[in-house]
This record gives C-alpha cells, sequence and structure tokens, in this order.
C-alpha cells in the first residue's frame, strides 16, 4: 500500500519517493503559497503584490503563470537536509532530493495545516515538518534527527535552501550572526525609470533563520557543491563547510550542525524561511515566530484559519474515499480559491465569478462582495472586461489581453447558486458604482444589461460572436475577423438567459423574464437550426463560415461543452440528448474521465486557433478537462442521469486503488485542472495529473455534491431536498450548515418506498422543501428513497 | 602548464575541466552563434530573425540578452558523450559533464574555426569536435573513441543531447528512422491572433542526426535519466535505451552504439544538431552535410570565411602572448561584431557604430554600408535613434526603449577612423534617403545637423543634458526630469566636435569648422567651470543640482570616462592632466585593469539610477569595464603617455602566467565585456571574467594597436607612421596592409638616433607620412626609433 489514509483522511501519507514523483501538497495564506513534493522539490510565490519568488532556479526565468506539469531538475528549488554519518563518510538527503539515496523507512505525509516527512536511512530517522502562519510570507519549518540505531552515533546535519539566481543585476548572500541566519539579497531589474518606483520597495531578501546556532556555514551554491555535485557535494564531503559568502555568486543557505546521539536521542531544529524588505523586518520575523514554542500558537492559529473554509457538508457513506475527500479536500481547495483568489491580482472574470460561486458555501459574505465588485467593472456595453483588477495599479496580463466573448454568461449561472445558498435577493437592489464613473445602476439593472449584451452581440443567424475567444480560451481565430460563431457560447447564453428570467421573475419582473426567456428560446432555435449535426452539437461556425467539430472532422470532431449547456439550456430534446449522451460515452469518455474533445488535434488547425497549437492531450487538446468535466456532470444531474453523473464524478475524484493514483502520479488532496486526455492516441501518458490545483473545477463538484448527489439545496422557501445518491448506497448520512441551521440527514434506501419519503424531526414532510428554517436549529431529516 | 598555446597561438589547450570551469570558446556564422565551454555546457542561437533556441534549460527561461557571467547547473544545456565499459559498468563522460569523472587526461582545445576535446579515462580515449558551417544554423560533431588500453574493449558510446523544455504547450521528440536521427518539436506560444502570423513559420524543431544508425535511442530526459540522476542515468546503466518517446515530456537526444575496439582501434561518429521548419529541411541538412565526407569542405569554407576577418595587422615582438591575440583571436573578435552584429536585430546605436568602425579595418565596404544605414534612421531632430534596425520587423527592445542622448557622438568619433583607413572623403557626399520619408541629405549634412543637436541639447551652463542616461547606459535617474547633465558627455560632445570639425575642415567647409569648434570650446569651459574638481572632472549634476563622481562622494568618487574623454578632447591643460591621471592610477588601477568608477556603489543613489543598483564590481558598477579602459588606453596614447597605454593594454589582454588565467577564468581567445572590479571591496572576485565576447574594447584595441601602438594610421594623404613601442622591445615586425598595398614594417630601437628615423625600401623619407600609394605593392619600411 503506497498511498495511506490517516484520521479519516484528515492526512494522506505516500510511502515511496519514486512511486508517484510528483505528488505534491500544497499550503497557502493571503501572502503566499507552496507546493512541496514528496521528493523535496517546492515551488513558493508571495504577493508583492504580483506574483514573486523568493527561492529561484539555477537561470533567469520567464515569469509566467503556474507549469506544475513540466518535470523538475536537479538544481530546481526545494528545501534539503543532508545528513553525514562522521564516522562512515556516508550520506544522505531528507527527503529524498538531491542525494536520492534509497531510504529504509520514508513516509511524506499531506495534511490541511502542514506537510510532513519522515525517511529512515543509515540507521538515522529525520522527521521534517513545513507549515504557514495565517497572515505572512514565512516557511515554518521543524526538524527533527533522531537515532532509532541502538548505538550512539556522530553526525553532522546539513539543513540546504537553494536560493537560486535572483537577479542578474545584483545578489549576494552571507551569514549573519546578528539576525541568526542567512540572508540573501538581490534587486529587481528596472530599465525605465518609472518602473523603479514601482519596485524600490519590494522584498528583496531572502532569510534563513536558524533557533539553534550551527557549527558552519555557507552561502554560495558553487562553493558549497563544487565538483561533486548537489548528489554528493564537496560542501558535505569535507569536514567543514567554508564559512564563505556569495558574492554576485548563486546564493544558497547551507548550515552544518555537528551532533552526537545517544541511542533514541533526538535534536530539534527549528528554521524560517521567506521573504523580507529589510533588516528589521527579518529581526521581526524572528522575535515573532521563534518566540512561540514549537510553532505552537503559531500552528493553531493557522488551523483555525483554514477551519473557517470547512464548508457546509459532512458526509457519512459507503465510500470512504468520497467521505474523505468531501469532509475535509475539497472544500479546502474551494476555500483556497474563494479566499485568496489563485493569488493573482488580475483573476480572469469567469474565473473570479467561479470561484465566488464556491465561496457561497463557505463565505458567502465573500462571495457577494467578489459578485458587486466584478460587477463595478462592467463595460458602458454591457460586457464584462476580460479580467477584475482586484488591487490599484493591478493590470489585465497574459491571456486576459485577449478579448473573449463570454464573462457575461457567468454572472446568473454564479449569482443562482448564491440565491440559492443564502436567500439574500436583496443583493439584487445593491447599487454597484461605476469603476470609472459616478453612476450607480443596481446589481440586477447591470446583470440585465450584460444580458441584453449577450442578446445583441449576435450574428443575423442568430448564433452568438466568439471573436478571439470565449471559455476555454485558447480557441482564438474562429471568429477574429468579426463574424465567427460559437455553438457552446449560444447555448450558454441561453441557459444563462433562462436562469437570469428565472431571478427577473422571482423578483416580479415578469416582463423582463419574458424578455429575456424568448431571447433564450431564439438561441436555442438558431443552434438546432445551424449546429445539430445529427448526433451532437457543433462546436461553433468560423469567420469564413465551416461548421467544426461536427462529424466529418477528422479531428476535433465532437466538443463536449456544446453538448453539456444544451442540455442545461433545453435546447435538446430528449431524443437529441440521448444521443448526444450516448456519442459523448463512445467517443470522450476514458477511464480517467471525459474528454473536452476527440480527436485530439496533433497539428495546427489556422481556422480554430491557439488551441490546437497545444500537445494532443494536454490542457484543452483532448485533456479530461475537469472543469468542463465537472459541467457535463452538473447537466446530467440536472436532467437525473444520476448513475452516469455519478461514475464519471467518481472517477474525476480518483480510482479507488493504487493502480489509478500511480497513472495520475497525484494525492487525493486536490483536484487538478486536467488529468491528460489523448487516450487513444497515446495511452502511455493519459490520465496523469496537470498537478495544478487551481481549477474552476471544485466549485462545480463541491456544488454538484451538495445540491445534486445529496440532493439538499436552497431554494426561495428554504432547504429542498432531491438526492440523487448512486444506487449501490443502502445509506448515509449528511450534516448540512444552510441558513444559520444544521441538518442532520439520514438516507435510507428502502425497497417498500415508491418515491421520495421526507420525515423532518421525525415527522413526515409534505413536498420536498424543508421551510420555515430557524437558525441555530439542528434539524433531524430522514430521507427515504426507493431502490434502484 | 594547464594552459598552452598550439601552431603559435592558432590553438589554445586547456589540460584540466576544472582549473577554469567557466573557460570556453565560441563559434559563429550568420545564423547562429554558440559558446561551449571545457565541460561540455553550450549555449546557442539562432536568428528567425529574432534570436531563439534549439537547446533550452530545463524550465521556461526569460528571454534576455546573453549573461554568461552566471554560473551553469546540472540541467543546463550541452553537448555530451557518456561511455560505458560493458565488462565492469562503469561509466564516464567526455567531456567532463555531467559525470565528472576525472579523466587521465584532458585537452579542451579552441581553434578559430572548431572546437575540440580529447578526454581519456577507463583507458579509453575519446575525441570530439565541432564545427559550423558558413552559411546554416546546424552544429557539425566529430566524436572518435578509440582504445589505447593495450586490450580489447568492450563498450556502449552514448551521446546526449538535453533539448530541454521547448515549450509549455507542445512539446515531443521521438526516433525518426526516416530522418536518421532524434527530432524534437515544439509550439511558440502565441496568444493574440497577430502573433501567431509571426510565429507559424519558426524553426520549431530540434534535429540531431546520426551517420551510423544507433543501437537503440531515448527521446524523454526523465526516461532516460530515472533516479540515477545526470550524473549516473538509468538509461546508462541499463542494458539497452528505453527506445522511447517525448509526449509533452522533456525532450532529449540520447542514442547507444554498442562497439568492440581491438587494442588501437577506434570507431569515428558524426552528427548534426541543429533547428528546422520541417522534415523537408532536415532531410535537405542530412543530404548536404554527411555527403561531405569527414565534413571536410564544408570546413574548410568556414575556414575561408574566418579567414576573411582577418584584419589588416600581423606581427612578430618580443612579446609572444601579445602576436599570437593580435595574429589571430583580436581581429577575429572584431569581424565577429562587424559581421553579425552581435546576433541582434536591433543594435544599440553607439554599438553598431564602434562595432562597424572595428569593421574598417577588416572589410571597409561593410562599415561604408552600416554607417549610412544607421544615419538613414537619423531622427528629424538630428538625434539618432537608440538602437538602428536591421531586418524589417525588428523592434527596439529592452534597454533600446530607454531614451539615451550620446548617440549623434559616435558618428564623428567611428567616421575618422574609416576615413583614416579608406582616404573615402566620399562617403560624406552620399546621399542618405530618409527611413520614413523621401528626403535624401547627404551624410555630410546629417552629420552636420547631429552636431547641432549635441550643441543644442545643452542646459544654461552650456553642459550636455544626460535625460535617462548616456553611454554606460544604467546611469538613468540623473537627470529624467530634464535638468541633469554628463560631464562624460560633454565632453564627449566636444571631442566629436573637435573631430567633425576636423573633418569639414578637409571636405573644404571653414566656415562650419569653425562653428563646430567654437562649440567645443564653449563646452570644455563649462566642464572646466562646473565639473573640475580639484583632481579630476566629475560624472554629472543631477536633476537636483547635486555635481556627483567627485572627491566628496563616499562611493562613485571618480569615474574614468570623464577623464579620458577630457583628455581627448582638450579640455584638461597639461595640470589638470597629470593630476587626473595620478588620480586614475591610485583609485581605479588594478592588477586586473583599470575600474570604471570607485568606490563601487554598495547600494542604490537614487539621483544616479539603476547603474548603483549593480552588484559592485559587476558590469559598469566598478567593473574594469574593458570598453571604457580601451577608451582611456586611446587617449593615453593621443597624448603620448605610451608606457602607461601599453602596461594597462597588456594587463587587459590577460597577464602573461597562469595565475592571471585563474583567477579570470578565462582562455585568451577573445576579450571579456568586463573583469570583475571593486578589488579593494571584493579582491576574493575581482578580476574574474564575465565570459561574454560581445563588447564595444575590441574595435579600440585593435584600432590602438594599429595606430598607435604599432603607429601605421591612415591620413588624407597616405600612411602616417608614429610608433609607440613598449620601451623594453628593441625590434618588432608588423605587416599592415593599407588601401590596397602591404607594409612590412620593421621597428628598431637604436641608442644612436635622435627622432625616428623612417626607411621606405631602403630610401630615407622625410617627415613621417608615406604618400603616393599604389595599391598591390609591398613596401619594405624600418622604422628607427630612440632607446628611452
Amino acid at each position: 500500500m503506497l498511498l495511506q489514509s490517516i484520521d479519516d483522511g484528515e492526512r494522506f501519507v505516500l510511502t515511496s519517493p519514486t512511486a508517484m514523483p510528483r505528488a505534491a501538497g500544497f499550503l497557502w495564506n493571503r501572502r503566499m503559497m507552496m507546493q512541496v513534493n514528496c521528493r523535496g522539490f517546492a515551488v513558493a510565490r508571495f504577493m508583492q503584490p504580483e506574483p514573486a519568488r523568493y527561492t529561484h532556479a539555477p537561470n533567469l526565468e520567464a515569469t509566467t503563470f503556474m507549469q506544475p506539469e513540466q518535470p523538475y531538475y536537479a538544481h530546481h528549488p526545494g528545501r534539503f537536509c543532508y545528513i553525514k554519518d562522521e564516522e562512515t563518510g556516508r550520506i544522505f538527503s531528507a527527503p529524498y532530493e538531491p542525494v536520492r539515496a534509497k531510504p529504509d523507512r520514508f513516509a511524506f505525509s499531506v495534511g490541511k495545516n502542514d506537510i510532513r516527512w519522515a525517511v529512515e536511512c543509515l540507521g538515522i530517522r529525520v522527521e521534517v515538518e513545513v507549515s504557514l502562519p495565517e497572515d505572512a510570507a514565512v516557511e515554518l519549518w521543524r526538524v527533527r534527527v533522531a537515532n532509532p540505531s541502538g548505538r550512539p552515533r556522530r553526525l553532522s546535519v546539513y539543513p540546504y535552501v537553494p536560493i537560486g539566481y535572483m537577479s542578474w543585476m545584483n545578489q549576494s548572500a552571507c551569514h549573519r550572526p546578528d539576525l541568526g541566519g542567512v540572508a540573501a539579497s538581490c534587486v529587481t531589474p528596472y530599465q525605465k525609470v518609472e518602473d523603479w518606483f514601482k519596485n524600490r520597495d519590494f522584498k528583496d531578501r531572502t532569510f534563513f533563520l536558524y533557533d539553534r546556532e550551527p557549527a558552519a556555514f555557507e552561502t554560495a551554491r558553487e562553493a558549497f557543491e563544487g565538483e561533486g555535485g548537489l548528489h554528493a557535494p564537496d560542501g558535505v564531503r569535507q569536514d567543514t563547510l567554508g564559512n564563505g559568502d556569495a558574492l554576485y555568486e548563486t546564493p544558497a543557505a547551507v548550515l552544518q550542525y555537528r551532533i552526537e546521539l545517544a541511542p533514541d536521542q533526538a535534536e530539534d531544529y527549528r528554521f524560517l524561511l521567506g521573504p523580507a524588505r529589510d533588516d528589521a523586518e527579518i529581526a521581526g520575523v524572528r522575535e515573532r515566530f521563534f518566540a512561540d514554542p514549537g510553532f505552537a500558537r503559531t500552528k493553531s492559529e493557522y488551523a483555525a484559519y483554514i477551519a473557517r473554509g470547512r464548508g457546509v457538508l459532512r458526509i457519512e457513506t459507503p465510500d470512504r474515499h468520497l467521505d474523505r475527500f468531501m469532509n475535509h479536500w475539497l472544500p479546502r481547495q474551494v476555500y483556497y480559491h474563494g479566499d485568496v483568489n489563485r493569488l493573482v491580482t488580475d483573476p480572469q472574470t469567469r474565473n473570479y465569478l467561479q470561484d465566488n460561486m464556491g465561496m457561497c458555501f463557505i463565505e458567502p459574505g465573500v462571495a457577494r462582495a467578489a459578485f458587486l465588485h466584478a460587477l463595478s467593472q462592467q463595460e458602458a456595453s454591457g460586457a464584462m472586461p476580460d479580467g477584475i483588477l482586484l488591487v490599484e495599479g493591478a493590470e489585465l496580463k497574459y491571456i486576459n489581453q485577449v478579448p473573449h466573448t463570454d464573462h457575461c454568461v457567468w454572472l446568473p449561472v454564479c449569482l443562482r447558486a448564491y440565491l440559492d445558498e443564502t436567500g439574500d435577493y436583496g443583493i439584487l437592489d445593491a447599487p454597484v458604482k461605476d469603476w470609472q464613473g459616478e453612476d450607480a445602476p443596481t446589481a440586477f439593472e447591470r446583470i440585465c444589461k450584460a444580458m441584453r449584451w449577450l442578446l445583441g452581440a449576435r450574428d443575423a443567424r442568430g448564433l452568438s460572436y466568439i471573436a478571439q475567444g470565449d471559455w476555454c480560451d485558447p480557441m482564438n481565430m474562429v471568429g477574429y475577423k468579426g463574424k465567427g460563431v460559437s455553438g457552446w457560447l449560444s447555448v450558454a447564453a441561453a441557459h444563462a438567459l433562462d436562469l437570469w428570467a428565472d431571478i427577473c421573475e422571482q423578483h416580479g419582473h415578469t416582463d423582463l423574464a419574458r424578455e429575456f426567456r424568448d431571447g433564450a428560446g431564439d438561441i436555442n432555435q438558431a443552434v438546432n437550426t445551424h449546429l445539430w449535426d445529427g448526433e451532437w452539437y457543433g462546436r461553433g461556425i468560423t469567420d469564413d463560415g465551416v461548421v467544426f467539430g461536427v462529424s466529418k472532422d477528422a479531428e476535433g470532431r465532437i466538443y463536449l461543452n456544446p453538448q453539456s449547456w444544451a442540455i442545461l439550456a433545453g435546447t435538446a430534446d430528449t431524443r437529441q440528448r440521448a444521443l448526444m449522451i450516448r456519442a459523448v460515452e463512445t467517443q470522450l469518455e476514458t477511464p480517467y474521465g471525459v474528454m473536452m474533445l476527440a480527436p485530439a488535434y496533433t497539428g495546427m488547425r489556422e481556422d480554430v486557433g491557439r488551441l490546437t497549437q497545444k500537445f494532443p492531450g494536454s490542457a484543452e487538446n483532448g485533456a479530461v478537462y475537469n472543469h468542463a468535466a465537472a459541467f457535463y456532470i452538473h447537466a446530467l444531474y440536472a436532467v437525473g442521469e444520476s448513475d452516469r453523473a455519478w461514475r464519471l464524478l467518481r472517477r474525476m475524484l480518483c480510482g479507488p486503488d493504487d493502480v489509478d493514483y500511480l497513472q495520475r502520479g497525484q494525492m487525493p488532496v486536490f483536484i487538478p485542472n486536467y488529468y491528460r486526455g489523448a487516450w487513444h492516441q497515446y495511452p502511455r501518458t493519459a490520465g496523469r495529473s496537470s498537478q495544478l490545483f487551481n481549477t474552476g473545477t471544485v466549485a462545480w463538484v463541491y456544488r454538484a455534491l451538495i445540491e445534486d448527489l445529496f440532493g439538499l439545496k436552497g431554494c426561495p422557501g428554504g432547504l429542498r431536498v432531491a438526492p440523487q445518491l448512486p444506487r449501490d448506497w443502502q445509506t448515509a448520512r449528511a450534516q448540512r450548515a444552510f441558513r444559520g441551521a444544521r441538518f442532520d440527514v439520514h438516507y435510507l434506501r428502502r425497497p417498500d418506498v415508491d418515491g421520495m419519503l421526507l420525515r423532518v424531526d421525525g415527522e413526515p414532510l409534505r413536498g420536498d422543501c424543508i421551510g420555515n428554517i430557524q437558525s441555530g436549529r439542528v434539524y433531524q431529516v430522514e430521507v427515504r428513497v426507493p431502490a434502484p
């Protein structure tokens, strides 16, 4: 058993450093995030205000978004500890890199609030733990070196942090006895004068502080490494580290402790690693955190922070894996997205809205503010911008500089979840001041305007223009000349308009409801006329009138999104739906989930664009793109296809056995944005996790589990109960927090019932809505559902 | 002896891979350049048309200028060959990385046309050679594996090229039996539609072709490396490579040859490595180069190309080191600069002009065209732009986006050398059509306009505005508010105006000559009034009126450039000059050359700017910046300070013994842009070579040697002879090509002469100018100079 769950899923433990070499956990707070893998490699970023690094690659790395699917390499940033047996001269390193000595025991243990390793090699046990405080960009490390060998041992212990290539302009490092650690400095380069005023207060120092004074140190990577290489550094092979400084040389922080351990004796160390502006800040960090014995108070504050993201559902089902994931990891990942917005300053509008849709279940007040903040950046035309700026001075970067046409869609889609969960229809009447001007229409008026923008941005056929892209953004050459249309965006607009029409109705605007519902109907008709391909809907029509994503295409023949949303929008009738679902099953399902399209493009199709440049099976080009797959699951639940939905959902959350984990290369502590697809073309690499935990998937999966599978969804009148449990579950329990009350729900499958039978506090309930909910109360709910 | 010269300096050989780990040679043609170091690491770029890579770092590297001073790391691009003894399983790699086994013999041999290694380890000898063709972006590799061990051997031979992280979007590699090699593919990402049309024809493939079919191969780095690491890859430790493909995994090209070698037997292999657009291009490369046995014809064509850069001077002096450098390496580096403009598409204007000043001595026709091309991009105001665009679609990048005020200075400075060398005053009357318009003034008129721009861009004191920077460009906050002035630029303008006044006079424009000479006089007076600090000139005055580069400054107290140019411009009188020279000697001279300023800034001085952000001793901040040092030498020769000039010149070209080479870490095959300075502050790292061979230094050093030391300088009437030989030379010979004739010059130091005695073809010459030169003739010149 390579992968074990501890405390019923509160931690996952991996017992081999080589079985899943990329397996990683991640920690974050509002100032920083770090992803550390089982072998000791690490990626960490902090906000100043744009994401910045304090440990670096050995060369000048490009500034780009996270790309954790790419493999690590010897000099990649990480956190390591060499151990040398002073009697034999033999060495190993914990957790595994850079020496890669085969450990006698190995445990990489990912918890919600910290990440730990326990490694035994050469009869020495090294325990390492990293955690973060709630409110500062600093890593808290604890290291214990123990002697279970039964005989006295003489060791040297070398904590090692490769600080890396900080700057081509100015970098250095030295030991600072006054600060109690190694301090490395760099200067962020500027060329234009105006940039200097932006950069001058950057935290350009990296500190590595100790709580126990070392016998020796080294601060230049090459001096430490010598000819031995990182796997057998000269610094470790020699008697004593050289106590050198780094003068424009690549900074590193290495300490040497000489210890003698009696049998069963252990030594403990603590370290602090992070960025700082100046000496005073470093001294402050030292004082604050080392004053806290064992980091106990800091850890408990952080645990309390993470616990605020526990969400609204606790479950107990026959599926232990699901329980663990749902009770611990999924809400944590949803909270991460909602609380820190992926640690960017210009989240894509659709991401920002969906991440906050997830936040409706965690901290609805945050979600409310975010929806209003997004609306405040609406353009005069009613269109939504490509990204939402979160801090002063932020700019739209990367893909956000390319115009996309789908952002308005997400307003009613995400707001629907907020209204259902909170019942706070008052948000609609909130005035939203303009980002640039003085005008302050209500949120309701703004969304009406956004819906009219969607209705307007259509061609003569009634289909939505795609311009340079819509969702799954890299499809950017379909309509850049202003003519091409998107099948997906058309049905998505129809769905959005329908949802908005419902809200208009609930808000007392029957006339508006009719206007938008009629619009949705028009779109559905146009889509059926121009894009129904016989067994599924096409993906779009290019500037030059070529319909694509249809049966005559050799590659990109079928796309998932148009089908999912045509189901949601009611574009498809029952017959069409059955055909579509069969087509998806035959052409898109794989052992690792549903692919976003198939067959993956193997080369550029110029009239489609950037998507088709991606590697087949990667990202959007035929990957099992979990965000799209989650929508399909959402759509399947919406039309009662619960068996199929559950099968795909279960597949997304990793299979039940080691084989699946090994192929995916990921521990079940988050859902990645994709698993590699192109399963028919490249079976060897299909299923591999992207390792990227930034994904719109989680909000939808969380919502689907709460509202669809467990069927505990809000409505204006209260809590509607309509579960779609897996057919092999005989019983399950759920504890649902909702509008201040708690619902302890017991599901029972009974052969003797016809429809669902509902009892609340022992009393049978008519209908499916538990109304008149009193905040603070605990409700006992029994749900009997018929056997399948 | 670690460093040996072969064939009297045509090659240099380093016999240890660890003594100077960064020691490198470079090769180029008009399509590409490569710098390979003694250990096998390599940096290579080709033009498409912007510089691009075909072997990559293991992560996504930033696009930036060359930064070869930074240390390499395990997964850095390189070209390697593993050898495994099949009987013992022991391995090593040639030349040295990644295994780093201690070789029994080692030779890294840098030639002008190729670079070679010979490595012996485990009783096996590996000889490797790389060369380039004249006209294509492809590396030609020859590998010989020989058995000098005296017994039969069974080996596996593994050529290994880490192709690296090609693209986050799409990368792959596989063995292509049809092409006879490994082909790796990537897709250059684009985001905006318009970028696609720029990128679509990029050479996004990397090929590694063999002339002998291997027994096995591997094309994914991680599969090859496994848990062993690059120093002991699983692929090599196993029996056979896995024959795998790379599907979005990091591409690598590894081949395995199994061979049995009788005693003294050898096997030969050839490989081709480079970028290509498509299969057809790869097939064409294969066909062309493998058809040429031993690459013999290709190598001889390339040798002919390099020989065209041999320059105008051959020498034979008591200083063997100088002879080797002057006869082989210096003109080669000058030719590199002039022929390919550092392989950029937007050279800085001052670099472009100075590089072509060097080209006056190599291919004056190229220099002529370049001067006119630069003038065609003159702005309407008379100012010169920050960079000269060389190809259609090129853009000003990096530092060229920051406005600098010195570019006009270089027009007369560089043109002076051209006129002296060629006597082609006709260039002045050449019409130069406007870059954007139709206007076509003559070159003479344009330069007059540039000179008037210089005269105009001064403040009320008569000093030149510095704006966001002048030469040694990072000093960019002195005058960004529009008030600050530059002491250096003021004296440089005075020098330029003086030079131009001379040319006006020679061209018959006495009135203009007076105008410009008066202007120069005004400037000199202003400089003496406002910037003479008592023992040297200050560097400038900031926007807020602070004079800097003066005795009261604790850092940046004295700058070299204002002194050099004040000597050239005649700003300083004899007394001032003596004081300045003494100040430079005391404060700026180090064992490795003259620093650009001292003491180096240790932190940002906000009113000076970016320069002071650089690491003390690096680049402009107190480095021995050879370009500035060359100007000082030029100035010293101009005023007859020949002993001092020679001492500094000799120091720049590396000391005579191993100790100097070891500290500098560089073989004497090029002059780097700087040696590390801040000698008083950081003696440990002072003197280290930047390893960067792009530098304006070489044109000036070449010119100083020809015109000043050997005193063979052109003038309107012919060749003026005025040597300033080192005082300990009793005799020397020089062969000077000049205006189509050849001058075989024999220098003799004689105690019996008073002034210089000149004989041409045995006849005494009155004066110092050999006139009436007949093209095609060989002149025998004897120069007798008095003993010192």
